[in-house]
């Protein structure tokens, strides 16, 4: 017997109207790549947004047709999030900072019909347009007054004539909550890209669970600012809870830089950010060096690496900013844990309280997870286990676009490839990458421990831990070491600062010093291509 | 093009599952009919309602039977909402106020299989069970020890006897989250009550929605205290969402009178409580007759019929506890508004802001409305005109049970039979019931207002306003008031207490004082018993 309730799909759309009837006068802000600040209501964004589902009828646009963006955080990018997975077709995000062989190959793999792109990537657009075979238009995201006089780009359109040349006048279709909305590739550190394909239900669930006090705490009086970028697993799915809970949104555009950040959260109100640990470094630097504060922003949510600790206390004790640690994946739409405290360990300790903030949290509602050992078995949740993190919900993946890869999954549950421990109030800490776990004498070393306690050395402005061949253990772990500008450290006091903080055996064997460390089109760092430059490291060990 | 993530059914076996994994040792605490106070962690609450799931199996439950209770707010209760709709069967939430002949003809008409019951609603379910034809099995929700040593009902059945034979060895089904969870009649004032079937997925839905920042705002550092009943549209949500956010639960049973909830409010630490004005105002009259205050509540959500502002102000400048004004109805599982202030408008003047918590507030995500004149146009939001109050969501009913009454659905709006205002940032207040609007000479008079003016009079305890025929108006306005116990009020005093604060045709014509206001099953006031009561009253006017 089924239940005699309405039959409503969750749509995307239905979060567009939500926003335009319910929170009409709320603004979206936008620094744009033109050099301007700009500003719209949701109810102008609504218009637009239909303006431009008709502008994609008329490009010939059809349901499930993948439409590309190369375009950073901004109020044209919104519009085409809702008005392309509004109107039945998919939004493919790319990432502008993959190599052009790899967009080429994503763009042609994803079938992407139409590709829009801010300004500033012109220059990529030109250089890959010739090999992205499936793609009939593309369109610059600018209006007339900045298109650029002449293009390699036959036929290239303008975002703004198309505004102009359609009406507003659009009724969102409905069909089917399962049908593809939006596109995302795997940044692939190894093999090609996989594609995730969300659905409207899958997104729509994702954005009530981000926006629940334990997750992200969303409301209609938050300024958001997601610095993670819209090309990003849909910005943390953040453009969409702006509209489901009629918060105000502030998109940085291309000005990720600490001066450019700062500048606006600070006169646009922010209270809630969101990125990854490098973006809030650069931020922090620049705070820091000009003796600055956050006036109004409350929370920052901190994800896509783990968040040292140094950065934590400094947001929390000399800002008072609330480091909301969050894990995801692109497989999770991205959400997976936020760490929010439970009522009762308000009463710890500062000290005890920060061993659990630097735990990547709780699974959000609609989320399970498990650890599992080698052999596929359940280890315990005592904070001590450690075994390959499993998840499953339903806004996890099942399986990549055009079935790449076979069946990723086991008994219904997603292995992530992370290794993890939970503790017995469900909060999950990552320990390492399974790839990047150090095999050292049949034991198991995590490197991200070893980083963490190397970033909290005042001198040491980026660390890397990886495991490197030795002839007796196999693998023992090197410390692959950036300095701060000026840093007098030698190998061996950043060796004795280990001292009392790790078991001794889990002491890196040698330091490298580097200039800089390689890190992939998300922020990550490549520890493969770490791995790779310091495989024949001569370690001292190696021949006691 | 379908996305390609998991599809996971919404089911509330879900969230007991997710209680139990990730706030295993979350407490829930009951004080129970048999007088004392229980405790139990969620772990073991998900043990007892899958040992609860295999006796429903030994009963000959089987997939969409109905299945009553008879039953307060209790940890036992919360077992039977998980264990029958967990395991397939439908809840069916009974309303020991009711009348016994309208329990006979509800059980009847949801042919209830089996009727789980509490040891006060045993002279209830004596007197009513020879007309309760379909029920195969009664149980007394209690122990062995406090089983009554005879009873009219053959056979009766003791729920702890029926844990204790089954084992909690029980793996809760996957099935369509369309399917029938639990049942709840609509009061039915007028005609015969008409059945509401939730689904899963309208229930997992409405608890995420119910958790919002915006709406009730409910995280895993809370400890809820649901006053409004668990027989009455499933306690508003609040059980799931426990078990969601994994909050600490707290259950009154029987103990409704001021003191006994004021005891447990501050006993066990309770942030937030939830429940209808008039059991409000016997906890208000404790804590100022006896110089109590709240030291750990911080939210109140007040809804089921309007708040009125005097009982705000005491809630909020007085005992610090904000007030959170909802509406519903039981065709909206209920929650469909909620009055929490927007950003922009924190910088209001006091009397500002509680001019807008007054209003019944926005809809939450995923809820959409209209207001609607007679022709069926929408009308503006402007805070002005009124017009009926259109709802649609995925938990918003379709149609009643057994389609009695036909298509309840206008254009696939449901029309609720409020009248309403919306103002232009989207917060609704209502007016009137449809049926309660007073028509005087072709014009709306609403009769919540009229309350609201005579409750805030310091000698008045209840008040209801009501239309009375008059030769020239059509209707006039008569207020009905119980008076506090020694106020020396007259009706001049009263009506010239009107001056100033409507407009001079919204003043009643005439009061009637009275010993008590009829109340309903549900606690509201029952103005046909009213207008019958007083349909020839003399209005001093009709001779004028």
């Amino acid at each position: 017997m089924n239940g005699q309730m309405m039959q409503q799909p969750l749509l995307i759309s239905s979060l567009l109207t939500h926003a335009e009837r319910h929170h009409g006068a709320q603004q979206i802000v936008s620094r744009r790549v033109e050099g301007d600040i700009h500003r719209q209501s949701f109810r102008e964004f609504a218009s637009r947004a239909r303006r431009m589902a008709n502008a994609l009828i008329a490009l010939g646009v059809k349901s499930g047709d993948r439409i590309g963006t190369l375009a950073w955080n901004g109020h044209r990018h919104m519009e085409l999030y809702f008005a392309v997975s509004g109107s039945g077709a998919v939004l493919h995000t790319l990432n502008p900072r993959l190599h052009t062989d790899q967009l080429a190959w994503i763009a042609d793999h994803a079938e992407d019909q139409v590709l829009f792109f801010d300004l500033s990537f012109m220059p990529l657009v030109e250089a890959v347009a010739p090999r992205m075979t499936t793609i009939k238009a593309f369109v610059a995201m600018t209006d007339r007054a900045h298109m650029p006089a002449s293009s390699r780009i036959d036929g290239l359109l303008c975002y703004e004539d198309l505004l102009a040349a359609h009406d507003d006048r659009y009724v969102w279709p409905t069909f089917d909550e399962n049908t593809a909305a939006t596109l995302c590739y795997t940044s692939g550190t190894t093999g090609n890209p996989k594609g995730v394909l969300y659905s409207h239900r899958s997104t729509v669930l994702h954005a009530y669970a981000v926006a629940l006090p334990d997750s992200l705490n969303c409301s209609a009086r938050d300024v958001i600012l997601p610095v993670v970028p819209m090309f990003h697993v849909n910005a943390w799915g953040l453009p969409y809870v702006a509209c489901m809970v009629g918060a105000k949104l502030v998109l940085p555009g291309p000005g990720l830089d600490g001066r450019s950040l700062h500048e606006l959260l600070e006169s646009e109100g922010v209270t809630l950010s969101a990125g990854v640990p490098t973006v809030w470094q650069g931020l922090l630097a620049h705070v820091e060096a000009h003796d600055l504060t956050f006036s109004t922003m409350r929370r920052t949510v901190i994800g896509g690496a783990a968040c040292p600790p140094a950065m934590m206390r400094c947001f929390q004790e000399k800002h008072g900013v609330q480091v909301i640690h969050a894990w995801g994946m692109t497989e999770l739409s991205p959400l997976g844990t936020a760490c929010v405290l439970k009522g009762d360990l308000a009463s710890l300790s500062s000290e005890q309280r920060y061993a659990i903030q630097a735990k990547q949290g709780r699974a959000v509602p609609g989320m399970d997870m498990k650890i599992v050992d080698e052999h596929g078995a359940e280890l315990a949740w005592d904070g001590k286990q450690s075994g390959e993190l499993m998840v499953r919900g339903p806004w996890v993946v099942s399986r990549y676009l055009k079935n790449e890869g076979g069946d990723p999954l086991v008994d219904g549950w997603f292995p992530t490839g992370d290794v993890a421990t939970i503790d017995a109030d469900g909060f999950m800490q990552i320990t390492d990458r399974a790839k990047d776990v150090i095999k050292s004498g049949g034991e198991w070393i995590g490197s991200i421990d070893i980083e963490n306690i190397a970033m909290a050395h005042p001198q040491v402005s980026m660390a890397a831990c990886i495991g490197v061949p030795h002839p007796k253990w196999d693998e023992r772990p090197l410390l692959v070491v950036v300095k701060k500008p000026g840093a007098e450290l030698t190998r061996d006091d950043l060796l004795s600062f280990f001292e009392g903080k790790v078991a001794k055996w889990w002491t890196p064997d040698d330091v490298a010093f580097v200039e800089a460390i390689p890190l992939g089109a998300t922020g990550k760092m490549l520890k493969n291509k770490l791995r790779e430059q310091f495989k024949s490291h001569p370690l001292a060990t190696a021949w006691a």
